[in-house]
């Protein structure tokens, strides 16, 4: 890799895996963008992506895929198409803080704990209401590099069975390995650890989930939002989606989903594990920067959070990378200045993050 | 333009626009897909679309531009933000019949009417109740071929002032020329007269129509999506959008909206209407085919619109053309067998038009 190439190691819009260009001249070759939704080459196309991504993230067949446009949106139909009156919102940052917001703005009860990062969980008196329908968790939390470890979500699912358990896994996935037994809907957008561009949200849903949406079109209390459940189903019974959708979005979904079969998504979290060590034992040792989330269980892995020591602002040194053209991003909304944030994703190389470190050894 | 080249003339998801692969490489040069929604570079992409929009289509300073992710949200979004109670559809096809299905879905007491298309609009009685708050029209109706003079709609608009009217102009934009003082909310989607992939839907929308969705929120009858239209206008007015957006496809719509403004939006319409006349012209006087929608001023320019005579399938002619690489429509849905749909856009050609003409001439 030439020195005098960018680097980009923000989370989100990420940098493009370096294959996207080649599969958008692919797609153009073919006319993919010109195929219509409803022929037998776009169905073909759905239903191999289909098939891959259960391939790679090891999704449950009976399990369905919604295709939608946004990580946003999905929260919205979760919120829509599974909950009648009540929800919990386990919250760590403002991506937690969405979901719940968003159950509120459509007239749901809905309930929140804060977590205290500082603490351990089980020191952490969580009381999740008998009357809770489901529970959602920002499995990844983008703001601040907060992350669950998945053995604690299959936890509270033990302790709260009946209740639906509801994954945001935007800025986790492909890294995130889930039992899916234990979670009921799962969602993620393509422009962070899928290096697409934006514009693609893809929905996960348990058969359980699932016939929550039909009991409540049955109790006349769906809202029939032309991406319900039932009608996305019915659609994607047939590979097809309701409207038009982003066909070149899907087809480069699915070509990246090929890629990262070849490459092994063993290797893939092998060395996001690795790189992400890289970056936390640099931090533990620097005299300006330390790591945001203290407890190592609850430290991502693949959005990595530094603060500065004593409030310093971030400016200075987001100059000096920018010098070196190194990119990562500032905090979010209340740490912009003290935070930075770095990705680390599938096809971020063992050599950027090599000079990310070195260039902040310097400052 | 080579013999052995593909003609697309099939109505939507269309051919691309001649430039559009040039813009894509464009945009992947300059990281576009992976820029912050929340950027100084997106801000100032989103202002420079919406005012190349409003100058190529005549949109006036003070109608809001939201972005959204199909035109099938459009109208869903329309219904939620401007209709508490009662609507009223005009319907000619199977579009204006989604819209009045879809307020009817979410629980707006909606009254329609079926246009008789062989009737001109002054022997049909329409007669709209007082209570409707808002009349849909599906401006160009892509399912049969039937359009709308626009002055038939201002005509419409004074009969009824109070009354918001709300524009489907997916299949017509950027031919249709609107005289925006008399409707209150228009949309598209960018993958037909644009020749941009699919996955992008433009709502336009008026003071008026801004004020009704002001005044169901402060009766606490506003349903409040991620989307509505207050929350569009927070992020709209700091030239954002509430979640991450498509932001390839806004890259590409300001890119081919300065393309027609280079050419002139007063030479594509001249042409459009141009090549219209070639097609309709062959139409009237074959001996297999004819137009479907015989009274002149309802015959759509940019979707085309032929029916076999005698109600003969339309098989043999679509394999004909194929062998000669011309791909148009079939008919949409009970007309898929006896229909050929015909899409006449900004990027189709004479000489396509002519090839077509040619081809049908013969069989």
């Amino acid at each position: 890799m030439g020195k005098n190439k960018k680097i980009f190691l923000t989370v989100g819009p990420s940098k493009l895996f370096p294959t996207v260009k080649k599969h958008i001249l692919e797609a153009l070759k073919n006319n993919i963008p010109s195929i219509s939704h409803r022929s037998e080459k776009f169905m073909s196309l759905f239903e191999e992506t289909v098939v891959n991504l259960k391939k790679l993230l090891n999704i449950p067949k009976e399990y369905q895929i919604f295709f939608l446009s946004s990580a946003t949106e999905a929260m919205e139909k979760i919120i829509e198409n599974t909950i009648e009156k009540n929800s919990f919102h386990l919250i760590s940052g403002e991506f937690g803080f969405r979901f719940f917001q968003m159950a509120k703005n459509l007239k749901k009860n809905a309930l929140a704990y804060q977590i205290d990062i500082n603490k351990p969980l089980n020191n952490q008196k969580i009381i999740i209401p008998k009357s809770s329908e489901i529970i959602t968790i920002t499995q990844n939390e983008t703001s601040i590099g907060f992350s669950f470890d998945p053995k604690i979500i299959y936890q509270i699912k033990n302790l709260y069975p009946k209740k639906l358990i509801a994954l945001d896994i935007v800025s986790s996935t492909p890294y995130i390995d889930l039992n899916f037994d234990k979670i009921d809907l799962v969602f993620f957008s393509v422009q962070k650890g899928f290096g697409l561009p934006a514009g693609l949200g893809v929905l996960i849903v348990s058969p359980k989930a699932f016939e929550k949406a039909l009991f409540l079109n049955k109790k006349n209390k769906l809202y029939l939002s032309y991406h319900n459940f039932l009608e996305l189903k019915k659609y994607a019974d047939k590979s097809q989606t309701p409207e038009t959708p982003n066909v070149l979005a899907l087809y480069l979904l699915n070509a990246i989903t090929k890629d990262f079969l070849k490459i092994g998504i063993e290797k893939i979290r092998k060395e996001t594990e690795k790189k992400a060590k890289m970056i936390y034992n640099f931090l533990e040792k620097n005299k300006i920067l330390e790591p945001y989330i203290k407890i190592h269980s609850f430290q991502s892995k693949t959005t990595i959070v530094a603060q500065t020591k004593n409030g310093k602002k971030n400016d200075l040194i987001l100059e000096k990378l920018k010098k070196q053209k190194i990119y990562i991003s500032s905090g979010y909304k209340d740490f912009k200045d003290i935070h930075l944030r770095i990705a680390n994703f599938p096809f971020h190389t063992f050599w950027e993050i090599k000079q990310l470190i070195n260039c902040l050894k310097v400052i």
